[in-house]
């Protein structure tokens, strides 16, 4: 299965190789931004991607989720057989989540594949993702409103392994995303 | 989301209207063997198509699920939901399942939403099912080793409003598909 479709994207984007790009860090450390702006910037380049965030699979696949540890697992658990699913029919997606441990990300990696998975760290020091706190979530953390909250009540683990780091502290959003850019483009493109 | 990369397919492909294509009845009725043929069929008239079947969810997405009635709700839910993820995106889905009530089918088109749900009716008539009996499940059903069974210890409610049916019992499977081809051609494809 997915084959059939993979060789159509083949046809279709022949200098295309899939890929999951797997973004954690802190909330607020510029996942969505970087995510963005990269799914924009492969998609300008001809590449035929999707993004996949917490708006989308909250709302939908995972609306029957909480977040407890087990419904947090059960939720990347989702998010990876999906990718999975794009992945095989030969579509890159980048992944907007926090994934704050090495277990989650272990598992997402064992279920999408070493070949396709790219663990992208996207990193900015606490103090400064408090500071942005776009949805006023670390506030509400900080009173108690939130529990288990990543950063605040919660542990993030910084990766061991990540393919590549971006440090959203030091550069602004467009270096980020070029530097990620940079990085992603010889891993998708298929040289003939 | 999934609007740049529906603009994406749509300049790849600027004749294509997404839908979900799904096929309910009972087991061995004739559901994989339409949609492989249909999904080749739409394939080589240039179309991207993806199929879905309980052999790719069950192994994947669904692994936690059972087959309590509780469970095999979940598992509709989520298949309605990844089919969505995929329409968005501006890709055919072909879904094969079961599917045997009128609450889990209206529960799918809701979830997908009745501009993309085509629900397509595949008929055989229960002795026919039985005596084709690919996996042998029917027999282990008889015997008592599989419960709640559609077909024979589970009920199956024809469809009340199906988009078309196909009668498998009448006509060799070329004809079928050729039947559900003609039909489906002109809810996909967008005149210009």
């Amino acid at each position: 299965m997915g084959t059939a479709f993979a060789r159509q994207i083949m046809e279709t984007k022949p200098n295309q190789q899939a890929r999951v790009i797997w973004l954690t860090g802190l909330p607020c450390s510029g996942k969505t931004t970087i995510g963005v702006g990269l799914e924009q910037k492969l998609i300008s380049n001809g590449f035929l991607v999707r993004m996949l965030d917490g708006d989308v699979t909250r709302k939908g696949i995972c609306s029957d989720l909480g977040f407890s540890g087990a419904d947090r697992n059960e939720n990347i658990r989702r998010i990876a057989e999906i990718s999975k699913l794009f992945a095989e029919s030969g579509i890159i997606t980048i992944n907007a989540f926090i994934t704050p441990t090495e277990k989650l990300r272990n598992m997402a990696r064992d279920i999408i594949g070493s070949d396709y998975f790219i663990n992208v760290y996207v990193n900015a020091p606490l103090n400064l993702c408090e500071q942005r706190d776009i949805k006023g979530m670390y506030k509400k953390a900080r009173n108690g409103e939130i529990k288990e909250f990543t950063g605040v009540s919660a542990p993030f683990e910084p990766p061991l392994e990540a393919a590549i780091e971006i440090n959203t502290s030091f550069s602004d959003p467009d270096q980020s995303i070029h530097k990620l850019f940079e990085y992603i483009l010889p891993l998708i493109t298929v040289y003939k």
